[in-house]
């Protein structure tokens, strides 16, 4: 009986790995990727500190510019000043959400300062992947061209460079040209239980 | 007409603020909490591996235990076994995932092995996160039993312990035990396009 179950199933596994080895097989170009981490849920920014490890692990250089949250230095953020200084720039414009500075003006001028910032770093020869974290608020309350970092991204990133953007509410344009687009979705939040944000989790 | 705007915007940024502010002095509860990455899209483990090292920014020691994946180590992995072997333990379980080992006896006997590590390191006073990356996949086939996961998670784990799951198809049994729930969703992939896996990115 179980020797059966175990049999068909080695049978079935042997089906999918012949159909996912002729499917690998027709992958063979390499290029930088223009990654989105949007949605409500959580996971945008860890996944794209978590890819900043895994680009550290293999030697490519790295930068990090955050935006808008400047005030609200999170635990990666600290992790990567202290310990990966050598392998990843870190940049930090804005200086907190924006309805903890209620100034619009000063708000566009950090986002542009910031922006300045990220051409360069994607420009940048020696470095192999960029994060463009929380840009999509910034791009989202027009304090940065949607046209413009679209047009840059597409004409003048180097072509191995990746350059991860997140942020809730990406605009279309940007995920009309992106190469790969995550929507993080939220199913379910403690937050509605009375629960508070919790270190390591959270922040 | 600048100013104007400014200065209405200012007084939207106020009362979101206040309601903010409202809203979080609601949420006074700590508890470790049961975190569950879900979906097709990706993230769902450099997220776990962005929260280990938001947990060692904050002192709090942590263990990856890995289901399934073995043979693939991963850059995350790799980094985290060189940079924090102090901070963060790592058990690697399973050889791999079910279609390269075509042997469910052999996958049955690691994914258990995996989960008497996990229950060990849970159940360690000294450990504040554990991360049990790819379970929901060891759970989906059946290697494990949800409902003795369950049970243990809800009755067993320490209070303040955060235990986070990753893998596409969580049982509905775990999202309805869980506290914080996220589904990655894939909105647009460059395997579609014959763009093969990227260093850095996926793996």
């Amino acid at each position: 009986m179980i020797e059966e179950k175990n049999a068909r199933h080695a049978e079935k596994m042997k089906k999918i790995k012949a159909a996912r080895d002729r499917m690998m097989a027709t992958k063979t170009d390499e290029k930088g990727l223009i990654l989105v981490h949007t949605g409500t849920g959580k996971g945008k920014s860890s996944s794209g500190f978590g890819m900043i490890l895994r680009c550290i692990a293999h030697g490519m250089p790295c930068a990090v510019v955050q935006f808008i949250k400047g005030n609200w230095i999170t635990g990666e953020a600290e992790m990567i000043r202290n310990r990966f200084a050598e392998e990843c720039r870190f940049f930090v414009s804005g200086e907190g959400f924006t309805w903890e500075t209620q100034d619009r003006a000063r708000d566009i001028a950090a986002a542009q300062a910031g922006w300045e910032i990220a051409k360069s770093q994607i420009l940048d020869p020696e470095i192999r992947f960029v994060l463009l974290d929380e840009i999509n608020i910034a791009l989202r309350n027009d304090y940065l061209d949607i046209d413009d970092v679209v047009a840059f991204l597409q004409t003048r990133k180097p072509e191995m460079t990746h350059v991860c953007l997140t942020g809730r509410n990406a605009k279309p344009e940007l995920i009309e040209a992106a190469d790969l687009v995550t929507e993080m979705t939220l199913v379910k939040h403690p937050f509605r239980d009375g629960i508070k944000a919790q270190k390591g989790v959270e922040f």
